[in-house]
């Protein structure tokens, strides 16, 4: 039963809720899984850096969010107005990086998680950016580390995707994987298949909070490459750039088409896919790869399919997510759930910090 | 990177699958996962158990099965007649029990799991048996001593299931689990779905080898009782036995019922549900119940349903199994895979070594 002393950067809706159920829930989560923590650090983007070595208090920090004051009102702290110069300083056990990085550049959390391990610190992130442009960079800097980074959040949020691949299906040789990653797009797309357009369904999902103002990141499909981009350094170990996805995305589509599809007894679905393939294009398995024998590519792709109904990803509807994973034997594992909502991403960051509780 | 030495009981389907991934994979599980496994013991029902210290030689034992002389062939080892006290003698870092315990008493998988725990070894158990007849006490002894008893492939075989719940989604109040959790049955109810009445159905899924001759296990449903315990067991601490779970197997189906249930837009499954239920029959969360303060039950039903087909369970044909986890968030995650096959049950028991050569 180790204390982990916690610093969190980021305190939005993931770091919030993550404060207060490490708070609400203390006695369960150290009865029953041995998680002990003190927040030593909290960051945000105005106010910079508050520590105290003997643990911030957690009410006292929600109270003060409520009530729209600045952190520092927090007593005795220390205090950093740059965010990375009081990581340094202050370090801990563990880094929880729920900035929401940037797509564009990874940043801040890039170079947040970056100094953390290089601290030896564990890292926890729950921004996509970071992992979707230096994954593989920041996963090789852990190993040689000797600590752990985990972003279980950052593929269909609280739904065990991650874990379940690299723990769950340890072992298993992954030669595919193909999923529908993006609930914004998944709920518009099922609006169409309903008799909806394109534009009709795009201003329901805003009016439902469904969608951003400006949509373009999910329709387009930046969310679901960035998604595709850390699958491909997290499972296959490799480093893929955004202009190496086969990218369409869903702006173009009609009713018409979705129309067609239906006839034929099909659903057209937002689709990513990766697939590791030899050089003469057939698949093969990662143990296959790993070799080192055969030199492979991995094939990404983000595009509408018209999906037989068959298929176990043509029936998932609404704002739910999927994801296939197809391994060497003939086994095709199916894991469906949210892939958003206000307590998702904080649970993945819980399950990520109660593996790390349990590690060596 | 620690070297397991791991004694392996039973030498079926199983173990003999386990110990020809560990020599082929040998080089990529130790590159990947850290994984180095010495099998210094092996026992089978027939043959007793053989050990040597410095490690037994997995072709060599594969051999001496396929050319079906007895394991004592292999040189220089020292044999036991009583499996028990060869375990007891030879001791090691891991014990894989994969005896195929009966479903009546869970022996010998009992015996030889509390032996290990007592010895101060880790266990990976495939054998459904001793978890659902012993499970929350073989788990108490383990957590008394300091150990982990894993036993992934006991639910659903190969498809994480156990991992995803107690890992995946550590954190998470686990509020009720509803599942298809024999293959056979989902064979049979998909078949008479098709139009097929039960006795057809069962004598095509028999040809298939789909079925056992006496299909009993399956059919009356003792089989998924047994999944049902094993949850009980290890994601809601509670031990049941198998007459408090209310059952009904699907030998009395008729085609017409499953025809009046197509008309009403329904499929009949028969479905494994465990739910937590305070004294009122309200549902309540595992972290209420965990307070103490609300005393609960936890109903456990197999039986035939029919299903809406907006349910995520109404389109799982075939043999493939699945299962939902309700939370008390308002998340609800479905894993779908093969609950069965040939190299399924040994990829459960190598996913468990692996997270074993991870702990502490």
């Amino acid at each position: 039963m180790k204390q982990l002393r916690l610093t969190l950067l980021g305190f939005g809706t993931v770091g919030q809720w993550l404060a207060e159920t490490l708070h609400r829930q203390q006695a369960w989560l150290q009865q029953e899984f041995g998680l002990v923590v003190s927040i030593i650090a909290v960051a945000t983007a105005h106010h910079g850096l508050i520590s105290r070595g003997d643990g911030l208090d957690i009410p006292t920090l929600l109270d003060l969010v409520a009530t729209r004051q600045p952190l520092t009102a927090h007593p005795e702290v220390t205090h950093w107005t740059n965010v990375l110069e009081g990581l340094q300083a202050t370090g801990g056990d563990v880094l929880v990086e729920a900035t929401g990085a940037t797509l564009r550049n990874g940043e801040p959390g890039v170079s947040y998680i970056r100094a953390a391990l290089s601290l030896g610190m564990y890292v926890i992130t729950s921004s996509k950016g970071p992992m979707a442009l230096a994954g593989r960079d920041l996963l090789s800097l852990a190993r040689a580390q000797g600590v752990q980074l985990r972003m279980e959040s950052t593929v269909m949020s609280g739904t065990p995707v991650l874990g379940t691949i690299r723990e769950g299906m340890a072992g298993t040789r992954i030669r595919a994987i193909r999923g529908l990653l993006n609930g914004t797009v998944n709920y518009i797309l099922s609006a169409m298949a309903m008799g909806q357009d394109y534009a009709e369904a795009l201003t329901q999902a805003q009016a439902l909070g469904y969608a951003e103002a400006d949509p373009t990141d999910d329709v387009e499909g930046d969310d679901a490459v960035a998604k595709t981009l850390i699958l491909a350094a997290v499972v296959f170990g490799r480093t893929l750039v955004p202009s190496q996805v086969v990218r369409r995305g869903i702006t173009t589509l009609t009713r018409e088409q979705v129309q067609q599809a239906d006839a034929l007894s099909k659903r057209i679905k937002h689709v990513a896919s990766l697939r590791l393939l030899s050089l003469d294009g057939t698949e093969v398995s990662r143990a296959t790869a790993d070799n080192g024998t055969v030199p492979t590519r991995l094939e990404v792709h983000v595009e509408p399919i018209a999906l037989p109904l068959s298929d176990p990803l043509a029936r998932i509807d609404g704002l739910l997510n999927a994801i296939v994973i197809q391994t060497d034997t003939p086994a095709e594992v199916t894991v469906i759930g949210p892939g958003a909502g206000r307590f998702q991403a904080g649970q993945g960051v819980l399950a990520d910090l109660i593996a790390l509780a349990k590690s060596p």
